[in-house]
């Protein structure tokens, strides 16, 4: 199981070790997601080399292809896909709410349609516990329903209350001893809805406590305030995770205001768009600028593409359509991410917190990239 | 400039050492293709680690995309690209001869459209050794036209005697003194042009000696006895090299009869397409028979892709069109490639070539997979 240890308080920014049966992670975390059994367009040696030390994989992907009793027969996850680190999977629940038309939801479960074959599938919270335990993740999370937004507070209720009910038989289906199990808070923006749900699942009792419903539409300032008042809801000597979150910002805000682990696609998808996160703001490669450019993607940089390549070379490599484009992109962006949690860490444990998200944001706005 | 020293001879198959500023090369050798300053799915480092010394690149690829000049102002091909060991580019010829209808030959040279944006472009053998003296490389190779197959006996003459004259404008051409310039030996499939062209070529004197026009459509025996017939009309003292081949059997073949150099787009682009080469034939990895199985790509392999991951899971990135589908598949196959030639330069060296050769073809028919 997991064994989560507050080591330490600066605000309300937290420095924790989550101890799992594949190694201690130090808290705040990014997850890299790794969607399809691959991190895209990284092999496990690199994910190593550039700090990552847990990552996400995706129920319902897994469970669509290959198929999660065919993993399990391969050996679990970890074997299939050559990590022996932790991973963390989702509960599929966010992907099949996504197919909207294709899906039907009711009190047993989902009933959906495979976005590949149209061919059709039914997941109950329980179904989504035993295809986590096939694939034999380190922490597996609730089935919940994901509010969308804009939602009113009667249907918002409703929906939470129906995650809770969902949450108490993932907890009872559970048998794997050696998987961990993180409950879901919903509530949309509702403070009351955030406010009971928290409560409920805490009286359920979890492994780890996440936070979903987030970056779905709303504004940031509405998601900053949400972490703001809800992370004091959370048990104090349990992991916290928002799920699906996002720009670097927003891991700065929510690290601020108490959470511990995060995952989201952004850094991965957007390097494939050659979209570049650098410690000054963001850098759009394909841009003419950069054709000529011999300097490093981002001076205060020291991953191997910024070491190595000028942005001349990333330009070209990014109009020619290669592969190579997408690898080290994604290469950059997520030492970049990782090396942001890790700089987050330092600062936290050194109690200077504060004073690092200044400078965060300082240096972003002098290059007008505050975006 | 670059030397080349032939070391022993086992039959007509040659172990040699082509001396060049950025190392010394031991022969027969195969080189993976770099079109567009990058050998599509892999970096540099990954490409020594399997161990190739050389690589090509496409002279009209990065004419068009991002420009010779721009790449000169950036310090060169290598530079570029970060790539410290030789690169031979071709002319461009053979690419502008593939546009079709978008080109037209004069003897002053070609007139072609780009295949990216239509533009009007002109290229003559002087204008195609600057832009190679621009990129850099370390051997050149002379522009010349790839008679197609079938052609008349008339056709080729004429095409063969242009090639020869155009050689001749290279060479005079040629202003860098760290760059070798190889002659490319055209005639189509007629013996007695081959001779003559290669007679008037070893005339000029050039740095080493390619076949040209080969891979063109003709049938497989056809080739082999063009390389077959043809490898005696080279200098003993200089490399020959066979453009655009081939096959693994084609390279044996090649060997065999006294060839030194190769290049193809095969290992990468099959990669790419799913099509692996192992040392009992080919592997279609996209098969169902490969769904569950557990095992190696190739036993026999000790890559990286083969000591690290099972057929299962190769399947199911290529069936899920993952990036690293493409990084392993083209790993794995350049790695076959590359050690094809280690082991043919090993036999060579102690005398059991034709015994290697031997069981190269006895092991693939053992499975039923010799094509």
């Amino acid at each position: 199981m997991i064994h989560f240890k507050l080591i330490k308080k600066d605000g309300a920014a937290r420095l924790g070790s989550l101890t799992t049966p594949r190694g201690t992670i130090e808290t705040p975390i990014f997850m890299p997601v790794g969607t399809q059994a691959t991190v895209k367009a990284m092999t496990p040696e690199e994910l190593k080399t550039i700090g990552a030390r847990i990552i996400l994989a995706n129920t319902y992907h897994l469970y669509i292809r290959p198929g999660h009793e065919l993993v399990r027969r391969m050996g679990g996850l970890h074997r299939f896909m050559n990590w022996d680190r932790p991973i963390l999977t989702d509960s599929g629940g966010f992907q099949v709410f996504s197919l909207n038309e294709l899906r039907k939801i009711t009190e047993e479960g989902v009933k959906f349609r495979s976005h590949l074959d149209g061919s059709y599938h039914f997941i109950s919270p329980e179904d989504a516990i035993a295809i986590q335990e096939a694939l034999g993740s380190d922490i597996a999370m609730c089935f919940d329903e994901c509010t969308p937004y804009p939602a009113t507070h009667d249907y918002a209720r409703r929906s939470m209350e129906m995650t809770t009910r969902w949450a108490r038989r993932c907890k009872d289906a559970k048998t794997r001893e050696d998987q961990a199990l993180f409950g879901i808070v919903q509530g949309g923006m509702y403070r009351d809805l955030r406010e009971r749900s928290a409560a409920e699942l805490r009286e359920i009792g979890f492994d780890g406590y996440a936070m979903g419903g987030l970056s779905v539409g709303e504004e940031k300032e509405v998601m900053h305030e949400v972490l703001e008042y809800a992370a004091p809801m959370l048990p104090e000597d349990r992991p916290r995770y928002v799920m699906g979150i996002g720009a670097p910002e927003d891991l700065i805000e929510a690290v601020w205001h108490g959470f511990d682990m995060f995952d989201c696609v952004m850094p991965t998808r957007n390097a494939r768009n050659g979209m570049l996160f650098t410690s000054f703001g963001r850098v759009n490669i394909k841009g003419a600028a950069y054709a000529e450019d011999a300097g490093p993607l981002d001076p205060e940089c020291d991953c191997y593409v910024c070491r190595t390549y000028s942005r001349a070379y990333l330009r070209h490599l990014y109009r020619s359509g290669e592969i190579l484009a997408s690898r080290l992109n994604t290469y950059h962006n997520l030492y970049y991410y990782l090396s942001l949690m890790a700089k987050a860490r330092a600062a936290i444990a050194e109690g200077r917190f504060a004073a690092f998200r200044q400078e965060f944001y300082a240096k972003r706005e002098l290059q007008g990239q505050s975006s």
